[in-house]
């Protein structure tokens, strides 16, 4: 057995700190796969999350205090990315040396300019971003499969340290069912801003748009529209958070998105036939090529 | 009983020419509530459709002259839009003096115009728009219920003769389950310019922003982008029949769209948080107050 090799059995202790819906989910399915001996669920107290968890045996333990963490084998970032610099901070004093970071952010620029910023110098954070989730938020959605069959992008340097972590927080995902992608945070943020933040700002977009006539509208609304806006229902506060993060990519998708429609409004206009079938006629064959539904959000 | 009282009796004979999803389901559904002693399906000669209807019940006869439909009580017009002109065209000639017709066409200003234009001038034309469907095609996925719990725009003049056909019209909708909301064409195309073309608009546009990068986004597409793109699987040629006949308020439709976006896309890009949140918190109200998914399309 090679000295360097991915460590393959269970964590002794997973500290979650965030015990929303991708938290909680998580819990479940290690605790399924029996991948930790130990979970510790840190939430905020006063809020029912956590007794959430802890009846739905997501976690063993619960914490209010982020700092509780601090010597998990694996810690596992899973509030909303706008609270990570104050988890940073609180984890960073009592960080055990071999422990692992990693997190369930949607945007992963900032967030690895945070950990490189706040954690102590020899810190191992893995940038995760499992592309699972639902408009549905909290304890009460979670679900032990949330992570079957989806994709995980994984943001990890380069150094031999660096390259274990990133391993062992793969195998980690591989084990709940997920597929592993190793991408730059650049490529990353990117990417999302182009299947997930762009599609997202057109959703809500198109609910202000009929907001004048709603009340006229929603009676006929069919079941096309209530497709294509169904994210609009998701988390505002998860939102902005992830648009902020990600302000450069989002914006300049969203840029070349109104880029395009605006070329297919002019066809439209011109009654260019076609000019229009052609637009449609290359959408059409792209996303009859798409795979079936996989995962959430 | 009033002399000018609505027929509630079913039809003698009712004609639906265009062996699609919507007119085979239409079929299936007249069928099973007894509404019409016989139909007449008229399809294109050595297209496998009217053999599948014909086959389902949803016809008693299958004819592939439109002339053979212009002496029925009812005609229903369920071929893409841009052959209505020739199917005017071909009834207009025989047309029953009592016969009424309608169709099933997503746009109704050109629509209306065109049978105004075509029609003989005593003839019951009676638009009508069921907001139903699927981006499924053909009669092999036809169904009884697709029409129902769902809403179906009607456009009619208002003379007294056309006020009767109408809701000869609408009471036959109602029979198979949807709900009918009169409406001018002019505001029928707006309206639906906003719920149904723009957002088909942006999905296409959604897909062929990510076509250079299909590759590797294929395999990470999560269920929000497969939601929001799903009516870009729809059939090209009747999406091209609509944005070209509704062009004026489609594209007016886009251009408010893209407006409205672009504010929200500076809202990211100066990183406003503010505005940012009250833009997604604004959708999340309305969307969340929409009723549940109703039938398809």
């Amino acid at each position: 057995m090679r000295k360097d090799a991915v460590q393959q059995d269970p964590f002794k202790s997973v500290s979650i700190i965030g015990m929303g819906l991708l938290g909680t989910s998580l819990g479940l399915a290690l605790k399924q796969r029996q991948l930790a001996e130990k979970i510790i669920g840190v939430g905020r107290a006063g809020s029912p999350s956590l007794q959430i968890a802890l009846k739905r045996g997501a976690i063993d333990v619960a914490r209010t205090n982020p700092a509780a963490a601090a010597r998990s084998d694996l810690i596992v970032l899973a509030t909303n990315i706008g609270v990570f610099p104050d988890l940073f901070r609180a984890i960073a004093k009592g960080l055990a040396e071999d422990t692992i970071i990693t997190d369930v952010g949607s945007t992963k620029q900032q967030v690895c300019r945070w950990a490189r910023d706040l954690l102590p110098r020899t810190a191992r954070f893995v940038g995760s971003h499992p592309m699972a989730g639902s408009e549905k938020r909290g304890p009460e959605f979670a679900r032990v499969d949330l992570y079957s069959n989806a994709v995980c992008f994984i943001c990890a340097g380069k150094a031999g340290r660096m390259e274990l972590a990133a391993q062992r927080v793969e195998w980690m995902w591989q084990q709940v069912g997920m597929r592993t992608l190793r991408v730059k945070p650049q490529f990353h943020d990117r990417w999302v801003a182009a299947i997930s933040h762009t599609p997202h700002a057109a959703a809500a977009t198109l609910i202000n748009l009929i907001q004048a006539d709603a009340a006229n509208l929603l009676r006929a609304a069919a079941g096309g529209f209530m497709d294509t806006t169904r994210v609009a229902s998701g988390d505002v506060e998860m939102w902005t958070d992830i648009f902020v993060t990600n302000h450069l990519a989002a914006s300049k998708s969203i840029r070349t998105f109104v880029q395009l429609l605006q070329g297919f409004e002019r066809a439209i206009r011109n009654e260019d036939r076609t000019a229009v079938r052609e637009f449609l006629q290359r959408a059409k064959t792209i996303r009859d090529q798409l795979p079936q539904r996989q995962g959430g959000g």
